[in-house]
């Protein structure tokens, strides 16, 4: 019997491997914070003994969601403004409070919550664009999440910057202190091709292959956006990224909704990972990604929630859910987008967008142990025909009962472990009664 | 003080009625299984007295969710086959599966199942069309739901009937036995315009007539049908109904996807109320319905989750959240079905649209007590700036805390007290694993 931290238990132990294994009557054992076995139950069972054991009869075992796109600390915006057009819910809304807000304290309060949403929601991961990157990083390495954390760079002044220079600066030092992590990968972040002229973009490219780090970008998220880049540079945003020498597979693009087909073919060829997130493009009417057409190209398209301010949750189950169900009417084929396809997505292609696929993702010996345990005995969950169906269409956020990140567990019977849950609600309510004014 | 059976106090109660007023700080009480007063809390307090109180600080109260159509025994096919076409879905898998499986004992088994998992996501009200309504209607009753509960009328053979003439029977005698009963709501419901001939059809509405029961009807689901009448009839199917006097306010007509700016002049002009299955009309990939030319037009457009194998839930409030965010994208236009707008579909139009709005749909004074009671002490529901909002974007069916319909509290604490919920549990695991073979 060999010794071990964590044995895990499962009816099903949905890999995500390259195969989409699914282990029945299966175990997941954990040892220094890395999955060292995957198998039958019994099998492990004579291998290996552990302190703790997790999951059990009636529980599904799967990779930890991998959130693409999001700007955490908005959740403390959630519901703020809603049903406006983008332009008028940034210009008038949300820039304006977060011009009278914003502050590290802030940042790390609103993280904390959004992380205690996230894992509860069975997110291990997750890529973050905001301010404060510093507060943000800290918080989520406190609560005992992995993600990469952009440092925002835009042309203009905010709170946290002058120009350009200043955030480029930043952000290089914010990726020397972060990066080695365990948990948080630092990334350059340029907001968008309307937000950061040629000569930023090119800047925040060399600076991201100076440190060998992923870099993040809002990319044609709306139909303006296509025109003014055509009135800026007459080119469309992805062929003007492109012509700058900015697309290869280190850049993971939020929203690519306003794509033409020329475009999707450089994003394929590119290996660009896109962070689709279709809960946020419908709310604010920005459009339908080409989704189908974009993986019919080879384009790696995965999922994200966007903030909440936009969407109004950071689940992922939801999103999963909307974009298996409306790519098929989009598409009139009730065939695409299958529910292993979307869990791919939702899993794997995420870690693989940012580089990470080799660390985790997937549920194979070797890997961090980054893993959800959700509960099966619920009404809406019954009877049970194909997994991946219930967990992609049927399956909601309090189903999922215990989170492990890096091996550590988080979150267990629905109680956060790694932070003190009624402090982050009460500091919550306590922001939001001073928004409100 | 006057003696009440119930008082429910609330952080605010929506009550949906004429002027959508939302009481702050608020009560609801309940005597006889009717709402006797509605108003600020403190004014409660003082005005009567109650052996059982509900709800309390950080809870909403809001009407219980009015579900217009659905399958509800099809919980027992819930990802028995997915991302199939309309017709093959049907007529290789669920349609094979309904032939072997059906009976009494199956339809009363899988309606408790679906009871329970419409309570336990708010809704208090539902459609229902399926075969063996008295199975159906004494099972609903039994758990103390409210519903209209059709009468199927094809025109072909089943396993419960050989012709429209023998369905036609026995949906009078159903009518019969259950008009006038205090939670189920009897009706007629021919399948659609493709399964019953004009001759049918003209029976049916005059039972209905008869009766004074409600129609309940399929409707321009997907594209095929309006080919299949265009060549039968050389109509669409919403023109060839009105040909035959179908349609009036009794009808509620399900799905309504294709249909002409002249059809929805026909439905509004009609006053038939519309049953919008979003979720279902995606996975099929059916299409998607015209609700806000159909809103614009004056149509009643309420909301259905379907039946479970082609959602694959019964979740309203997915259900909601999908409704007012699918369409925004489709109108390019983030303004439109806005939350309260949303809100009103799926409780007080959802009661108006059988003809039972002076009975229940929105909590007054005088209506039944059919109340939701949620709680908003969840990561996800804070801050809180717009109760509307978070109810529709932000809520998840777990949030749910208590169902009261009829004034008898049928869910509390997520507990089921209107039933065995483990044994409704493994009676639905067990039929699973029959029919999985």
């Amino acid at each position: 019997m060999k010794p071990a931290d964590i044995i895990i238990r499962a009816d099903h132990i949905l890999t995500m491997d390259k195969d989409l294994n699914v282990v029945r009557d299966g175990a997941i054992v954990v040892a220094d914070g890395k999955i060292v076995c995957v198998g039958p139950a019994d099998e492990a069972a004579r291998k290996y003994s552990a302190p703790e054991n997790l999951g059990g009869a009636g529980t599904v075992a799967f990779p930890g969601l991998v959130n693409t796109h999001t700007h955490s600390p908005m959740v403390y915006f959630r519901g703020l403004a809603d049903e406006l057009p983008l332009r008028e819910w940034l210009e008038k809304h949300i820039w304006p409070a977060e011009e009278k807000w914003l502050s590290p304290e802030f940042v790390a309060d609103a993280v904390e919550l959004a992380c205690l949403e996230m894992l509860g929601s069975g997110v291990t991961f997750f890529c973050d664009m905001y301010f404060y990157g510093d507060a943000i990083a800290a918080a989520v390495k406190r609560m005992g999440m992995r993600a990469v954390v952009g440092a925002g760079i835009v042309d203009f002044p905010t709170a946290t910057g002058r120009n350009a220079d200043e955030y480029l600066e930043k952000a290089e030092r914010f990726i020397r202190d972060w990066k080695g992590d365990s948990l948080i990968t630092p990334c350059t972040a340029p907001h968008s091709s309307y937000a950061c002229g040629p000569d930023t973009l090119r800047k925040a490219k060399a600076l991201s292959e100076t440190y060998g780090v992923p870099l993040h970008i809002h990319l044609s998220e709306t139909e303006w956006e296509t025109h003014e880049l055509e009135a800026k540079h007459r080119a469309r945003p992805v062929t003007f990224l492109d012509s700058l020498g900015f697309l290869d597979p280190s850049v993971t693009a939020a929203h690519c909704v306003w794509v033409s087909d020329e475009e999707i073919g450089i994003l394929a060829k590119r290996g660009v990972g896109v962070a689709h997130c279709i809960e946020s493009n419908l709310k604010l009417a920005s459009g339908f990604a080409p989704v189908v057409p974009m993986l019919n190209a080879g384009v790696r398209v995965t999922l994200g929630t966007d903030g909440a301010a936009s969407n109004n949750d950071l689940n992922m189950l939801s999103e999963m859910s909307t974009t298996a169900k409306v790519h098929k009417a989009l598409a009139k084929d009730p065939t695409v987008l299958n529910a292993r396809q979307v869990m791919l997505m939702a899993t794997r292609w995420g870690a693989e967008a940012f580089g990470m696929g080799e660390m985790t993702g997937s549920i194979e010996t070797g890997k961090a142990a980054d893993i959800v345990i959700a509960d099966l005995k619920k009404p809406h969950l019954l009877p049970l025909y194909d997994i991946y169906s219930h967990i992609v269409y049927s399956m909601n956020a309090a189903d999922i009962d215990t989170v492990l990140v890096n091996g550590m567990v988080l979150l267990k019977g629905r109680r956060l472990m790694s932070g003190d849950e009624p402090a982050i609600m009460e500091r919550a309510a306590a922001w939001g009664k001073k928004i409100r004014g």
